[in-house]
């Protein structure tokens, strides 16, 4: 797709194609349905994308985003301020809402520890975190990051850190998905299930 | 995902997912891409957006996507001026241009005929296609419209308009893809490539 009839097009296209699993193709798909559809909607959605990186703060407390100074959730009388889940961004305190199985606070890391992605310590919001244990009040960290090497040596380390303080540190459950079948489970996340079965109680 | 920390994000997740093939999930992920990113990619995201919907324009000629009055392939002097090759959209013009196997002009139609969609007569460039005809020097229009019901009801359509005029009207081949196997062709297209059979010349 290289002959484009048009510099504006061949831009847009250009720019939209950055976008995550966003090939050229589907590029110039997102532009024949701008261009088809009417104005307003291309004007709404290049104010909204301009509004929202310009405009977007991020929470005092927990780092997430939010409209104001401090967020809904870090507001919340009824949220229980003594437990912390980790979480590496925004759309994983999404997800972990969307269960209504947590009612604690969260506090977004910004990511996990990637030398080859170039993300450091000192990228992340380890320090942040640290402050709010040591402020007082934190009597559980559930650390809900991502199985895989980065999530779990930045587990490591925050759990590290935590260790002074005289508070519980948790990962969330590993093992074999909700309708998953044994068979096609990878060895691993089994392994790990069986490791860490659970005893039936009476 | 309801749980939206943000208005602002709330707001491009909800334009991002009106784009074809874009769910509430995949909008979150384009927006949290824009966030981990340089503010200015958002900012040229947003503003090829809006200048492409804003500022492109139409050819006379062809009606294709252009910069100017005129796109380049009309204005070529390297084309065959005779022949024209009807087609829906922008995308269908930069796919044939891609096979390299087309010397002649484009006509745009903007769609097909469409009752579902409400996309009528009026709202497709068939008049000025005709005009071009009128305007003599065409000697075939080679009709590369979707194989479906739509697409073959406006070929036909234009196929009437077309008869009191002294051309050929041809429509682009329908077969097997290249690569295919007969075993999982369909039965229509297997059906026809029979019918449409090509003989070996010696």
């Amino acid at each position: 797709m290289e002959n484009y009839p048009s510099i504006l097009l061949e831009n847009v296209v250009k720019e939209l194609s950055k976008l995550p699993g966003v090939g050229k193709k589907t590029a110039v798909r997102f532009a024949l349905h701008l261009l088809k559809n009417e104005e307003v909607e291309a004007e709404n959605l290049g104010n909204a994308i301009l509004k929202f990186r310009s405009e977007v703060s991020y929470c005092n407390v927990c780092k997430n985003i939010c409209d104001g100074e401090v967020c809904e959730i870090c507001n919340s009388p009824k949220r229980d301020s003594s437990i912390i889940c980790v979480v590496e961004n925004v759309a994983d305190v999404m997800a972990v809402e969307n269960t209504g199985q947590f009612g604690g606070l969260y506090h977004v890391l910004g990511g996990v520890i990637s030398p080859m992605n170039g993300i450091g310590l000192n990228d992340l919001e380890i320090t942040s975190l640290i402050q709010r244990v040591q402020n007082g009040g934190v009597k559980e960290i559930i650390l809900a990051l991502s199985p895989d090497m980065e999530g779990d040596t930045t587990a490591l380390y925050i759990y590290r850190k935590l260790a002074p303080f005289d508070i519980e540190v948790s990962t969330i459950a590993r093992g074999i998905s909700v309708g998953d079948t044994l068979e096609y489970a990878d060895e691993i996340t089994l392994g790990r299930s069986i490791v860490n079965r659970i005893k039936y109680t009476a």
